[in-house]
């Protein structure tokens, strides 16, 4: 079988994990074949781990240089996501970056930007979520029209708790310096673009941040943020790392019932006449149309990480659609940049697309204020 | 056995289920000896069923004056409740209030100030979902300290389905003169209630209101608002009556789990170790307490109006404590007040208690600017 070189840069705790599902041959059509990382330690245990099969390089330049990759996978910390994805694609490298996709929407601009002039290599994010045949099933009634035009979103996406410790970890952890954000940034990228993936993107935002209020972070660890869409329709988002249990539980309302997806499974609560349709014929003050709970099956396999390198790699040999085309890693981002956007200027709405100049400029600001 | 002689001012939709109630025996200690009503074919009616067993009065003011009764159930529009229940309480009759306790606090300090000038006299506000064992349960399991301190409240409460013909049967519904309110003043009355006796008031709190959104109404009809509580936990509240079939959950977090109650039943996720216990002591980045998923028991009866109505009468015939006391009235209704205040201001923080005289005069100004 044919199969795609890949060489990783950052051998981190993803990169170990890619590195490890590449080596025991968890992705047919790709074969790893270099790892980059600045840490010695760390290039010191790929050499344990894979001795003389694969080149280990010290700095990501070297591997985008080297020959020896046609793709690279990019798990370093979040602010180089795009700063190597471009130095990748100026290379003549396949792309996958890792979620986020970059801090800021101008960083990630420019990524998309250099992934335009390169029609010839594929650019992938790593939204592995996506090949979750829960969100797939959700998405597939949403978009057939099952559940006519969405009315209301509500996620409350609260299960990333984390422990103090988990910041003690790293100094970079959860400053605005090293990461750039907290729960949005680390922990939600995957809800939120899946959220936007399966609802659309809103029009506007505006948002109630609380920053370093359960840990000693500077970043936001808890967030309560209300969308609205292009349609009408609104939306609230809350999340936090400080609630145990915490929740997981998407709402869709729309013009046709009600899909709730909370362990693990979907109910969609289907009325037999719309919504709409009802209101303008009913004439008995109160009354409901008729409601028909109905738990909707899924199939298929949570292919994760390695489907979404195998589509990846899909995609350089055959010309396979990508699965989650890079280009998308913005979206998520962009709700994220506005949740913060909004808190900073007093919970004042924010329309999408973002000013990025000015999040730029309101994040530079937080790195220059640090007191971490 | 012994019974209080009731009159029931306003023989519309809720007075008359009272008084069908009441004449069916279901509050052995309470007699209907009076009803009064200034729509003569609402006296015709209440003449047809019940004959000369009791007294119909053509004005609240002439029931109130009557040696036959001594205690009123005030069942006519919102703004009168204050009214009647002061004039009540001066011609020394006890006071039943439906909800809410009126549209306006200023109005409903009053009422209170009145009520303390009579000790004699027993206030009671109709908020009958308190004798519901379900939420008496969850009560319970939060002022009992099983919970832990509260660090979060959620309630989506957006099963109040209306149709546009519900808003159509009467010209003062929906309307800033008429009900002073729409789903926050008519049907969540209950629920910001019982939020309010399980969770505390909030000190403060923000909101997106939309009015008129959903159907042909000035009034609000969709709404999100966020708590801040004195110990600093913060919660949600959602509600609207465009939503089929909506969604009552309650989700209550604590240091010791989570309280989900839901489709009439309470589950509590149960953390062996408190999550703060757990935080301060955790050495592994990402792990959490032990929970157990419980589902917890409730015993009684949801007794409703006529409990209500029972221990009102227990209360005025034996000094029983009253289930809900009539000053607690306000406390709802504040929230609801602060709610609208906050949209008002573009949805800025308003600290609790509200500036009673702002909300009075703004919700005038709707009134003159209403084009109902």
């Amino acid at each position: 079988m044919e199969k795609v070189k890949l060489g990783i840069i950052g051998f981190g705790t993803i990169g170990f994990q890619h590195a490890k599902a590449l080596t025991s041959g968890k992705v047919p059509n790709c074969t790893l074949v270099a790892i980059a990382d600045i840490d010695e330690k760390k290039r010191e245990s790929a050499r344990n781990l894979y001795g003389e099969s694969l080149a280990v390089f010290s700095t990501a330049e070297e591997l985008i240089a080297s020959t020896l990759v046609e793709a690279i996978h990019i798990c370093v910390p979040h602010y180089l996501h795009p700063v190597y994805g471009i130095a990748g694609l100026k290379n003549g490298k396949h792309i996958m970056v890792e979620k986020p996709a970059g801090v800021y929407t101008k960083q990630v601009q420019e990524l998309n930007e250099e992934a335009r002039k390169h029609p010839e290599l594929v650019f992938g994010v790593m939204f592995n979520q996506r090949t979750n045949p829960l969100y797939q099933k959700v998405r597939e009634l949403v978009t057939s029209g099952e559940l006519g035009e969405i009315t209301r979103t509500n996620w409350i996406i609260t299960n990333w708790f984390r422990a103090q410790s988990y910041y003690d970890q790293s100094p970079w952890r959860a400053t605005w310096k090293g990461e750039g954000g907290g729960v949005l940034l680390n922990q939600n990228p995957h809800n939120l673009d899946l959220f936007q993936w399966i609802c659309g993107m809103p029009s506007r935002i505006r948002s109630q941040v609380y920053y370093g209020k359960h840990r000693d972070i500077e970043v936001e660890d808890d967030v309560y943020a209300i969308f609205e869409y292009p349609n009408g329709a609104t939306g609230c988002y809350i999340t936090t790392i400080a609630d145990a249990p915490g929740t997981n539980r998407l709402e869709i309302c729309g013009d046709r019932g009600k899909i709730v997806v909370e362990n693990d499974s979907i109910v969609f609560h289907r009325l037999r006449e719309s919504c709409s349709a009802f209101n303008a014929r009913f004439i008995g003050g109160i009354g409901q149309p008729e409601c028909w709970k109905i738990e909707i099956p899924t199939k298929g396999t949570y292919t994760s990480h390695c489907g979404i390198l195998q589509n990846f790699c899909d995609a350089i040999l055959h010309g396979t659609s990508l699965m989650v085309p890079g280009e998308e890693g913005i979206k998520g981002l962009a709700l994220s940049n506005a949740i913060h956007l909004s808190s900073w200027q007093e919970g004042n709405w924010v329309s999408l697309p973002i000013d990025a100049d000015l999040y730029y400029d309101l994040l530079q600001h937080k790195i220059r204020n640090s007191k971490k």
